[in-house]
């Protein structure tokens, strides 16, 4: 016989394009059941729980969670704060005040990590609550899971955002420079390379921060390309590193500024992509180079998102709501290809992902540490959802001069 | 009786969503007409009429131009060539020796100097030739047009693109800037407007170059918005300046890079978006400041396209071709809004166009200059196209605090 009592759901961490499927999945999967007596949300994820910053889902309509599901960005709002034994010594007893026997929280690793100490605490106290990790990242990096949900969106704006860029820079040649989101692990970035159909296609090159960014190498890639083709679009993850695994924007920047959690903060400044251009003009004979920084729109814009990715988002939270409800378990919920293309759900004990970060296996990335290989376009291109955008191309012969 | 000759078509300036529809438009009305004998693409705008760069369109099948028409970005590639006297003439030259009866040139106002120039040369020699000027530009910058093919697609993206910023920045709340092109005309920028559904939604402050960019202002204007909602969402055109007209971008910079026409570059760099973020920081108390600068992605993004833009975009490159094949006549399509929402399309003469600048008039930018107007949202809004996102937003209520 499950828990009687009260829910709570919440959402940590940068916002992707489908957390609230997973959000609507959790509360609607969880209506079904009697035990479960009302349905809360904490408003800003582990910080609204402190604050006691409840609202009470089960006066949601469907109609308009289903309005919600289909909204960008995380509807709760969220946090960057990362508890300690302390924070989550508050959150257990604010969850014991309301009763909470239910806890989801729809987040990556460190927000995997909240949800492993929360429950621990809860059983050292002997109080019964199940808590379920849902997961969530557009940089797809939580361990077991083959993908996560985010992902699929994210690496489809990615990919179309590319195939213009490339259309872009052939028509107006010179070097193009795409800053992708990526901290550690080159997942998104790598998604770039789907916006390839014809041979001549960018983005030419590919650096994630799974390989050392050496500059050197970088100008002789960039020039081979150049000298190759007359133009060069290059996809770069934020964090790429040098051999010492130092930022490669922080090399340059004059100020760095930390989040909470003491990471470098990459996103929402143009800087490595003026870096980057500038090294170029610095040191090959290129006149026309620019940079673009993909920046929060990969993550929240409204009107692209991969269908693959809104299911699998909205089928772990309802399996995050039976597992707790129904089978009376806790852990993570984990994403498993089952083939080619079908995917599974699991049971996943969280210490296996809490706080740990999974990074492109090598037969994803190319030799020469500048591209993807095949390997990558078979496992990403499922996850990007149908009618992905084909760019057509003039085929008309060239016309013979009589001027000269 | 009409010319008898070949055809010539070339696209000029930057990229839109849409400017292939005017070519693919152009090239199959122009199929009909059996005087026209030959149909020529000119590669890379007129840089490719004068080094006889031509391909036959003739032989592209039907089906794949209409591949190439949903395609982003000029298939025909482009130039930033500005044709003076002598580079008119060397393309006359060209035109006569292909015996070239009609010459159509996709562009913005630049482009349609050109075409002025090229026309008036041909007249000047007694060489019989029809020269059409197609519109098309992001910026929705040309005299005489209620608005330009390309407008709408990119202005669509720019509402999507701030949809997500505003949910972003509302779950994950501080100051978020999105810089939009946009060097004298601040229409595009105003089409962030449209992200706006709920009272407290961003943008909340809009900044186009249509009005004096006073830094003091600014930041009175951030940090009242930031006391009401705790979060500030703008929206500024690349091209703002200060009360002498210099571009607020070249206060700040090291080192200014101009294109061939003597223009700053503005696009393809994070400094505006840097310097802003920087000023915001440096004299308000507010920690989380960032920055986003949309860039290429604007006009070129694929699957993100505006169709009622789309159908401008085919049936001006339509009309081009039946004012000159079928009425023998010249000049410069132009849209003109006749209902809400009907257009029709009417040959201006091209010295009404050609290298004159459409700035958003008074009645579209409230009176303190930072946001747009209810008579420019009725003016942009059927634009955009149908189905629109909608952004859907939790509606519980608060739950009674228990703890404290």
């Amino acid at each position: 016989m499950s828990l009687q009592g009260k829910m709570l759901i919440a959402q940590g961490g940068g916002p992707t394009a489908v957390i609230n499927q997973s959000l609507v999945g959790a509360v609607l999967e969880a209506r079904k059941y009697p035990q479960v007596t009302r349905i809360y949300g904490a408003l800003n994820g582990v910080s609204g729980i402190i604050n006691e910053k409840f609202v009470d889902l089960t006066q949601e309509t469907e109609h308009n969670l289903e309005m919600v599901a289909n909204t960008t960005s995380s509807a709760l709002m969220s946090t960057r704060d990362k508890p300690d034994a302390e924070y989550c010594k508050k959150m257990f007893e604010v969850m014991r005040a309301h009763d909470i026997r239910y806890f989801f929280y729809i987040g990556g690793n460190d927000s995997s990590d909240t949800v492993r100490i929360v429950g621990e605490h809860a059983k050292s106290e002997g109080y019964e609550m199940r808590a379920v990790h849902i997961p969530k990242t557009i940089d797809n990096d939580l361990m077991v899971n083959d993908h996560t949900p985010g992902y699929g969106s994210a690496a489809r704006f990615v990919a179309q955002a590319f195939m213009g860029a490339n259309l872009d820079n052939r028509a107006l040649p010179g070097v193009y420079i795409g800053v992708v989101m990526g901290r550690h692990a080159g997942f998104l970035t790598a998604a770039a390379a789907m916006a390839q159909q014809f041979p001549d296609d960018g983005p030419h090159l590919v650096y994630v921060p799974e390989r050392v960014f050496d500059t050197d190498k970088f100008l002789a890639d960039v020039k081979k390309v150049y000298d190759q083709y007359g133009r060069c679009v290059i996809a770069v993850s934020e964090g790429i590193q040098d051999e010492n695994g130092v930022p490669i924007i922080t090399k340059f920047a004059d100020k760095v500024e930390k989040d909470a959690h003491g990471n470098v903060q990459l996103s929402g400044s143009g800087a490595l992509g003026d870096v980057l251009t500038k090294h170029i003009k610095d040191n090959l004979n290129i006149k026309r180079v620019r940079a673009d920084t993909f920046g929060y729109l990969q993550r929240s814009f409204m009107g692209c998102v991969s269908e693959v990715d809104q299911i699998e988002a909205r089928e772990v939270g309802e399996r995050a709501a039976q597992y707790a409800i129904l089978h009376n378990l806790e852990g993570s919920v984990t994403i498993h290809r089952v083939g080619d293309y079908a995917v599974d759900y699991q049971l996943t004990d969280i210490t296996k992902i809490a706080a740990l970060t999974k990074l492109m296996p090598a037969e994803f990335i190319n030799e020469e540490g500048n591209h993807v290989t095949e390997a990558f376009r078979s496992y990403v291109r499922p996850l990007l959802g149908s009618n992905m955008p084909v760019a057509g191309r003039l085929r008309a012969p060239q016309v013979e001069k009589l001027v000269k």
